[in-house]
């Protein structure tokens, strides 16, 4: 496992020590990012150590497998990552990440696990996220495990599995009648709220918000390095990723700068393509307009629920990225979502998160002008299980359950058609 | 990959080829077992060739690793199988077997990804099942990936989860007023009635049933090989398994002898607990009443939708196993079965499927009464998602969302507590 040298500024580049639990720079409130001494690294590590350890291993690591790129702490951990890379039955070039195979059911997990486990490393015992709903879910999972308090503040609609989440994980539930933003308000409102009244210290809530500390992005770098790893250490043509706050992105990207320092990949890196919902869509909107950083997204709403961000704290980071790569940012109606999440049911056998078919929708969108071709070496990423937004999927299908009355049992029926109870 | 020597009848021991689809036993319509040339399996493949070939397929291989023991075909995948084995933070000797990370969030996927597969090697076109909703599910997310129609039969009342599966994967769907028996002769009736017809061959349905084809046993055996690797290719002291059909138990068993010939474990076998809900208990009646076979159990009603199963055709070898075992066949109530959903949600941060709380419940009997100690090595599997059933955990929980009404924002909150809005 790796020692953290120190965290650094994402803007300014000032480092400050992580032997305390920090938040954002001091200096200009950028996030921070973990740093280890690479060239101490490179010298020790090797990739094939990763394989090897993994096999040496009964059971799974999951994103574990990285520890030798991770800080160096016992693991809080409910068997996250190491999520499976499925080959597209009709996309040569298509892979698509199944996220939904991880605790809590979205990629939440990874970021979260490695956001408590420094919190318990550090002592923490009140952790706060304000939350899109999965976040909320992965940290009150997470939280339970490690013994530790969490509160959570998601907007009260919500797909229905996340306000159950946090009941069940025995979390302090705020479901609000506003978006994230408002939750973040919240949170803070109430930090400073505890630090006034010289709350003790022990008592005070952390806020794990969003790339407002340095270990959700550490942890959601390992999509990173399972990406190449599962590529035979390659790089693909493109990332296709549905982007909220960004953290995802921001964090696969980190994973590449680091594993060309440490030799693990070269050549060129992927087209970043951030994926939105066209009811939130501010990364999407500054993209087309050129702009380095976002607006506040207003009136936003979409059942993508993990896109409703209405403006991502790392926007500007995301953007950059996203150009820096030459990908794009774009946006894509519910409608579009909701045909690509039939699509994929019926052709290839997954249920996709919305915000996953945001991703597939963009695919097809790109084919279609030409821009991709199905040889393509892409890798889109389904953040969510599909089974997590029942409710918020059937909704949008205007399906109901057949209605409860009697029905016959027929003695005999034709081959094929739909048979439902009378 | 090993080539199938024949079809075993698991009662009278004739033998049938696997060169056509098979069904039951054409004596005595017993359970065909999967049978490959065991001494040369034995001569060429080795227990440590599996990690070593893993570690070299640089995707993640599921429960396609054991392939040296599983039929030579292509594989019809989504990822499923060598799900986490997580360690209990409470037991030292307990571990988990979470099958909630397959696709389709529940281990029938790896039944049905083996059935779909050697349907779609022998050309089949039509498959139906009569399910207790998660194998439906399941059936319709494989046969959507290969391409082949499925016509699933379930009770009306499933969680919703497995009512939208079917309509999303596109599966011919069946909501019947009645249990899983009532299914089964549905789909019975309708095979039937098409051969009456003069029905062409390939539109004539192929049942894939519970222990009514070969090869749902025959992927479901994978659990046995990975909770043995993953402990280090050893046994446990008992495997605690929610029990509806039985198929898991059956297929572990069934693996157990095939490492035991192939020289890749020894000692004595696990204690098998075959766990099921006292709403829906025929095995554990039999158990307990020292009956060779279970009857029909009336009015079956429990919120373990998957233990609904008033009797399962595989009730024999489930008892046999059970008692050779030393292990025990119990049932316990739906307010054991959520209480024990509560508490390892709020203690281990773990979402239990009611099926898996089954398993919970009667870890937590056996150390109260000291059958058990906490130190003993048992295996317990969650066998599907909590996810899964969010309306049916909600329902048995009287848990409603917060009403939709405005809520104002509070400028600032006391410390901990439940906040909802007014
Ligand atoms: C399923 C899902 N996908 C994507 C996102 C966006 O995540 P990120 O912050 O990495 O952009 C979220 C955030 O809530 C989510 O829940
Ligand atoms: C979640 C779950 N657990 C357990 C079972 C019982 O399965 P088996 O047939 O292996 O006994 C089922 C069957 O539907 C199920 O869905
Ligand atoms: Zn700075
Ligand atoms: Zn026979």
């Amino acid at each position: 496992m790796a020692v953290i040298a120190s965290l650094e500024c994402s803007r300014c580049h000032h480092h400050v020590s992580a032997e305390t639990p920090q938040t954002l720079c001091p200096l200009c409130a950028g996030s921070l990012y973990v740093r280890y001494d690479m060239d101490k690294l490179r010298q020790t590590v090797s990739r094939d150590d990763i394989a090897a350890r993994a096999a040496a291993s009964p059971a799974s690591l999951g994103m574990w497998r990285y520890s030798s790129v991770l800080p160096d702490v016992t693991p809080v951990t409910l068997g996250e990552g190491w999520t499976p890379m499925l080959h597209s039955k009709r996309y040569p070039g298509l892979y698509l990440k199944e996220e939904g195979a991880n605790p809590t059911g979205t990629f939440k997990a990874r970021g979260l696990s490695l956001a408590v486990t420094m919190a318990k490393h550090y002592g923490l015992q009140h952790l706060a996220v304000p939350s899109a709903g999965n976040a909320a879910g992965a940290l009150a999972a997470y939280a339970a495990a490690a013994d530790i308090a969490s509160h959570i503040f998601m907007p009260q609609d919500v797909p229905f599995a996340n306000y159950l989440e946090g009941i069940l994980y025995g979390a302090d539930v705020t479901m609000v009648d506003g978006l994230i933003s408002d939750c973040a308000r919240m949170v803070a409102e109430n930090i400073k709220a505890q630090r006034e009244a010289n709350t003790p210290a022990h008592q005070v809530w952390f806020d794990i918000s969003t790339l407002k500390e340095p270990f959700r992005v550490e942890g959601k770098k390992t999509m990173g390095y399972e990406l190449v790893e599962q590529l035979g250490w390659q790089y693909p043509d493109a990332v296709f990723y549905p982007t909220g706050g960004g953290v995802g992105l921001i964090g696969m990207w980190k994973a590449f700068e680091e594993m060309e320092a440490l030799g693990w990949v070269s050549g060129k890196r992927p087209k970043m393509y951030a994926l939105q919902a066209s009811g939130c869509a501010p990364v999407a909107k500054a993209f087309a307009e050129n702009k380095p950083a976002s607006e506040f997204f207003q009136n936003a709403a979409t059942f993508a629920a993990g896109l409703r961000v209405p403006k991502p704290y790392g926007d500007a980071i995301i953007l950059d990225i996203v150009r820096q790569s030459g990908g794009k940012a774009l946006a894509f109606s519910d409608e579009e979502i909701l045909s690509s999440i039939l699509d994929w049911a019926k052709h290839e056998g997954i249920f996709l998160s919305p915000e996953g078919a945001a991703a597939t929708a963009a695919y097809d969108a790109l084919l279609a002008t030409g821009e991709l071709k199905p040889t393509d070496k892409v890798v889109l990423f389904n953040t969510g299980a599909g089974l997590k937004y029942t409710d918020m999927t059937a909704e949008a299908m205007h399906l109901k359950r057949p209605n409860e009355k009697k029905a016959a049992l027929p003695k005999s029926m034709p081959v094929g058609g739909i048979i439902t109870p009378q």
